[in-house]
């Protein structure tokens, strides 16, 4: 293979790594809807694409960053004025949510999905409550070369004080109109220390 | 690698491979903005991703058919009744359109691209113009795993009779809002006949 025609890893692409191994120890799996995958006891998030699966893992998952799909600029602003990053220090709980939407979403018009999302589901609205103490990293799947098992990778960050608020932003979420389009979804919670 | 966690290519994916060989003949390759790619007297198009650069081939670029980004309800409807597809046999000449836009187009929230898309420069409405004339497949490549060189592939075929209608269209695109986003465009015309 020519190396000069190979496109490197995309700078926004990250991969998660489900096994015995991994910074995150898994503190629970639940299979929300849809079919499972392989229970781990540990999950690493990597800044980079991995193309083979590591001896001792049972699974990767990969996505990629990219740029807001139904946010306006006034959300935008909002959300960026309001926002953490992942990583905080005092953020040692997460959780890495599994999304697959089914295909009557993605045959929807822009309008049609941004009206279900926000102005029926207050998607956006919900998530900027829980701002600061939620932080969020979202990845999309769907437009991989490789067809993907989800369309979204979803990993939140907080404080163990924080889990309730979390979960209650989980609750309103999966009550809404944009949720009955899920067809796959897996909720995985993680704790960031050992002990 | 364990072949059971390896995703297979994505059904929406497709590759251009450029070289001495493939289905059509370049009839002219022009770097409208931007870097230029290696000349190239033969175009293949694969309903397929390729991984390795087929021996022949100077270069090969993949991309995704994804869901509609900016189309509202009414514009998909106007487009799903006067458009037609890809292939028409008396479709012999087609146009390869690479396209990158500045980091500062992704960086815009939704409604800021849809104003500058549509509102502004009227690309839907414009493309709509020449349909059923000219046909097209638009591919994605800003998140594919790896980093493209290029956002979109565009692919366009018509009758030669329509050659001066397509002229006129992207004259009119160039001349747009949005184009002044493109920091990258290639124009590759190509014809499915050998003669």
């Amino acid at each position: 293979m020519r190396s000069d025609v190979l496109n490197p890893p995309n700078p926004r692409a990250y991969t998660f790594v489900g096994g015995d191994e991994g910074s995150m120890r898994v503190l629970s799996q639940r299979t929300v809807s849809g079919a499972s995958i392989a229970p781990v006891s540990r999950v690493d998030m990597l800044a980079s694409l991995l193309t083979e699966l590591p001896s001792a893992a049972a699974w990767m998952l990969s996505g990629v960053a990219t740029n807001d799909r139904y946010t306006t600029r006034t959300e935008k602003g909002e959300l960026t004025s309001r926002q953490a990053p992942i990583g905080r220090p005092e953020a040692t709980r997460a959780a890495l949510i599994l999304l697959r939407k089914r295909p009557e979403w993605w045959a929807l018009a822009q309008d049609e999905r941004r009206t279900i999302l926000e102005e029926d589901s207050h998607h956006i609205a919900i998530g900027i409550r829980y701002l600061p103490a939620v932080a969020r990293r979202l990845l999309h799947c769907r437009d991989l070369a490789t067809d993907a098992p989800f369309d979204f990778l979803g990993f939140l960050d907080f404080a163990p004080d924080d889990e309730a608020a979390f979960e209650d932003m989980l609750v309103q979420l999966r009550a809404t109109r944009e949720w009955s389009f899920m067809d796959r979804e897996i909720d995985i919670r993680l704790t960031k220390n050992d002990g």
